[in-house]
């Protein structure tokens, strides 16, 4: 295992011929901007790649694989993007984890286990390492590899909005506007778009809506059965861990969500350098400084009740 | 009245020496951005300035008058900024209507009248128009000037979200940035921030939410009574314009707000290329293909009739 520089990574990525890409869980717009992206690449160098998803591709992502179809080969080096850490493969843990070849991040929690690490915790999105990685490859930035680029550095940035968004993403965003990048569709589906199922599930998660530690603290909700009610796929509870940290004077904003599996999904996002990535940690998670996540076993009440009890002990 | 450009426009900044920047009423983040970035780069060269204000500087855009204090002076030279209409100068109509020397401004539909008209309609925010002429003025970007720029920037764009982002709105944050623009600050607190107030406010304004011609128009309202029960003030009541568009499937989002005059204060919000600016040019008012406003006498009913007619004409 060695950390390797960004034009080192790059030589990898052309020196090898079947590529495998690693995408993380529920994936998002970051991981699957860089696995589509780089893909991309790779096929106009020639060579064979293939994204590789933990389970089927978010349907208000399709635009993304627009241009895609899986190959059919025998994979030689694998490349996992944006994947902070080996459980976080998820159905993928199993038969990849000692197969990675290289772990292409940004996370400063990194603990992914790989012959080769390129890591840039400096970059707000795994999405702009893609963008100077494709450069040095020397392959020219298509429309769809701009589109990929552009939804990693929009949504891991909230749109240019969150602490996280630097110089550096905005020039990139610049570029591939340049490039005929379709921002007008990518912002529309991610940060513009409802459903009414969606709507509704905000409304239900506002009554849900608690504050802790002199209004430090908000945790929102949702059930399984409140899903149900509504007819809420997993679409409709994207973006519902933003809600909590928005209201004024809160520092630590928890939003939990009831999963088939008798866990919760817990998203914290602070404020105020509040560390989100230390407050998960103490649950065997992890990610950013302002947004990181972990799971928690256990009814809502008790599991609610260790996540009060934490942001107490931070507070 | 002759239009001009960006370097004749400089020299009038540049040539006169006690300047009065008038801004339009309800003053958003782009007019209030430009008079204070314009006003602190008139005063580094000298100048006497004062930003003119309609009405009391929104709570949420003190910090952009950390730095500023009414001078004392008599005014020879009357810009105004970001004011597509005379009516829209609300209060200082009456004085300013007839004395306007220079009128910078982005909107497409601009009727205003003045000595000399610098307009830009491919400028997302009017806030890009005064970064160019600052330069052109050879004017160093101070943090403050770079905090009120990105201040029209940001919020015209809706965080560089909406349909007007351009290249050139990437490029200039990225330049902010890079001087000191304190983003982390301005985005909190024009995109990140709910009082409770607001919270409540917008759940009470998800239940007025009706559907029309097919679910392609979405209308909400708000009323003083609904205001008095929250005690919710004018902070609020921002951003409810963006909730009715948002959903699934609709092209025409418009929102009602009950004025204390016995109007209502219309915003219309688009997708799909529907021109709200010609929407609300129906009932006297205006402003850009996916975002303008009107204002409409009348008690709720009716007011709200004239408007789905209008809308079932449009779609």
């Amino acid at each position: 295992m060695r950390m390797i520089t960004l034009s080192e990574a790059a030589t990898l990525l052309t020196e090898n011929d079947n590529y495998h890409i690693l995408t993380h869980r529920y994936p998002d717009g970051d991981t699957l901007g860089c696995a589509f992206a780089l893909c991309y690449a790779l096929r106009t160098l020639g060579k064979n790649a293939n994204v590789i998803l933990d389970s089927k591709l978010p349907s208000k992502f399709t635009y993304l694989a627009e241009n895609y179809c899986d190959q059919d080969f025998v994979c030689d080096f694998v490349v996992s993007v944006d994947v902070a850490a080996p459980q976080l493969l998820g159905s993928l843990q199993e038969y990849y984890a000692d197969k990675i070849n290289l772990c292409i991040d940004h996370h400063a929690s990194n603990s992914m286990v790989a012959d080769n690490l390129c890591v840039d915790a400096t970059c707000a999105a795994a999405c702009e390492i893609i963008h100077v990685l494709i450069k040095a490859m020397d392959v020219e930035i298509t429309k769809d590899i701009a589109n990929a680029i552009y939804t990693g550095v929009s949504t891991d940035t909230g749109c240019f909005c969150y602490t996280n968004t630097t110089a550096q993403s905005h020039h990139i965003a610049a570029e591939l506007i340049d490039l005929g990048c379709d921002i007008e569709k990518i912002n529309r589906i991610n940060f513009e778009t409802k459903t009414r199922a969606k709507l509704k599930m905000e409304r239900m998660v506002y009554d849900t809506m608690e504050f802790y530690c002199g209004g430090k603290c908000a945790i929102i909700y949702t059930t399984i059965a409140m899903q149900k009610a509504l007819g809420a796929g997993d679409d409709e509870m994207e973006g519902l861990a933003s809600i909590p940290r928005q209201v004024e004077g809160v520092k630590i904003g928890i939003t939990m969500r009831e999963k088939e599996d008798g866990t919760f999904k817990v998203s914290v996002r602070t404020n105020d350098g509040v560390d989100a990535s230390k407050f998960c940690a103490r649950f065997g998670g992890g990610g950013h400084v302002a947004a990181s996540g972990c799971s928690i076993k256990g009814d809502l009440q008790s599991a609610k009740y260790m996540l009060i009890k934490a942001a107490e002990e931070v507070l």
